[in-house]
């Protein structure tokens, strides 16, 4: 049992706070002592105490002497709670083991130089690409203040996302319609175009067997406000909200009929006819949602695309072909002349749900997502 | 070390006669004794000998009291080849352990019911599932006299086989389209539509580094022989045939020019303005073709998927995303109105190749494909 392996214990208990901790990041600790781990602490949910502070307190007087494992360096600053920095020096921790370093480039002198100064031990960069990974969201938001953006789409093996007629039920399997819902509970809003919500009329919301989720920000993209308003997502109970963006043309006694619903009518610059999804992307970090999920439909995710506010995908394939090119395709729109002018996709990951495929990966190059340090 | 581990050896030693054993299967055997593997051999090649001989032979006089491990029940009749049976039980061998028993419908008293006989002892059913799999190919031609027909095709991650100009250059990256290859090292036939004949003017060849392979035989779906005379596999040095299927009205004094250049024109049954698959591959499983595949375009995929011909999906995605739906789609043609009534694929695998992924997968239900045993 080396550092790597209580690292590694480290990051699944960081896990458990995906969906709760923005716009912090997942944190998770772990405090061993001769080989045993004698406190374990995650953080929760935003507010709440950070990874290093419960793990302590769990270790109670046996943290003395003890290493921490953790997953991201410990504050140094007071934010919304008191600097971890103090917690571990006053436990009698003798040494610390960070995965990755604070991402934040506005932090000066952080956690690790202080604990070095005081003469504890510190060793990082231990499964750092994975921590990384884990809080990937945290590190492009506190990098560019825009959101990550993940484009999900459900297609056949021969990309058709539904059938000539709109039908879609089902491309994929429960199992992995679960997985879907997964994103949505960590992901801050969910995006999809007016057609989508013309279409299937769905309700965007996060369901989770056994866990209390929040429900994703959704926006929709509506530039005449077109939206019926019967529409189920103007007419909810749900502990999130609707913003429907639109463009400088549409009829303001129905923005009123639509904001008294409870929605968020927001007026957003046009370019091409559509919204400007690069200028709306600005506009969701500025009301601090750190993550968004396009979820469709195939016109919402050509243009995502073409505006570059992709970051990753997760395409599903489904395990059937529907056989012709008369259906709704994954993009909707223009794409290049030349295959080399594709968009390019790398650090590709594949999970199978029964006979569905997942296939992840990240928009080449990588956009602001780099820790400064 | 168990039977199964000597059985996997077995079948690892069968993959090196793969293309090369056609009509036959690919058939491996692995002498033990002691726990010690004293012989080895595969059948290298149709009209060779069969792999229990090579063994038999390997082994020599250590033969005498040890386990034959072998891929596929030993043959109990004269073909080519004298039987092998016979060799098995002059060598002394005392145990048989078989993967899978001879698929073939119409052989009476097997080569197990005959050394059960004489008083070896027999295994069978030993990774039986990949010694199926390994010859599926033969399993299906020996049951139906029809090709076991494989799709091939290399889309972008939003199911594009080529942009709207027709460029595919490239798809996917060197590794894939190095295994492709091999898939046409595998199969006895290879088929395209004359819209890939006139786009990318291909050779259809098999290039392998390091193997003398042979390339498969040549099928173009060409209804009206419009094929250009220039075209590149009507006038090649290779050691396989090119055939033309057309229909029912082309030039006749064309037929003769191309007839002349070494490539057999056939004329073949018209469904619906297109040549009848169905019939086709019957012609094809006359003319001893075990293996056929289909590498595209859209239009003949998609025909045959709608003629129930095909048995297995080989669909490469590269890592990229054209963006737009103006490209050319996997399948061309009419889909279904229904997700329900799409074709259902089963028993998906996943193979990465670098940032490619390969899709393999069956049609379902699969098609005279069982073993009658």
């Amino acid at each position: 049992m080396n550092d790597e392996y209580f690292i590694k214990i480290a990051l699944d208990l960081a896990k458990q706070g995906a969906g709760f901790t923005s716009p912090n990041p997942m944190v998770g600790a772990v405090i061993v002592k001769d080989n045993e781990i004698v406190g374990k602490g995650f953080h929760e949910a935003v507010g709440k105490a950070h990874a290093e502070v419960n793990a302590i307190n769990d270790a109670g007087l046996l943290a003395n002497g003890a290493t921490l494992y953790v997953t991201l360096e410990p504050c140094n600053h007071i934010g919304r709670t008191p600097p971890c920095t103090k917690k571990i020096a006053s436990s009698g921790i003798k040494r610390v083991v960070v995965a990755m370093r604070d991402p934040n480039p506005h932090v000066q002198g952080g956690g690790i130089d202080f604990l070095t100064d005081i003469g504890v031990e510190v060793a990082t960069g231990i499964c750092e690409n994975e921590a990384k990974k884990q809080n990937e969201i945290f590190i492009k938001y506190i990098n560019t203040k825009r959101p990550f953006v993940i484009v999900k789409c459900a297609a056949t093996l021969d990309g058709q996302i539904a059938t000539m007629t709109g039908d879609s039920k089902w491309v994929t399997s429960e199992k992995s319609r679960e997985y879907v819902h997964g994103l949505r509970h960590l992901c801050d809003a969910i995006m999809v175009g007016i057609d989508t919500v013309k279409r299937d009329d769905p309700a965007l919301t996060t369901r989770l067997d056994g866990i209390n989720c929040l429900d994703p920000v959704r926006v929709i993209l509506d530039t005449h406000l077109s939206i019926p308003e019967e529409a189920k997502i103007l007419g909810m109970d749900s502990n999130s909200k609707t913003i429907i963006i639109t463009g400088d043309s549409f009829s303001k006694d129905k923005k009123k009929r639509i904001e008294k619903k409870g929605a968020l009518v927001v007026n957003s610059p046009v370019k091409n006819a559509l919204i400007d999804l690069d200028h709306l992307i600005d506009y969701l970090g500025s009301i601090n949602i750190t993550s968004l999920l396009i979820e469709g439909g195939g016109k919402v995710i050509a243009s995502a695309f073409k505006a570059k506010i992709v970051d990753k995908i997760n395409f599903f394939y489904g395990s059937k072909i529907l056989g012709g090119n008369n259906g709704k395709s994954i993009c909707n729109g223009l794409g290049p002349a030349l295959m080399k002018d594709s968009i390019q996709i790398q650090d590709i990951d594949v999970t199978l749900f029964g006979n569905d495929v997942l296939i992840e990966g990240y928009v080449w190059p990588k956009r602001n997502m780099q820790c400064p340090k």
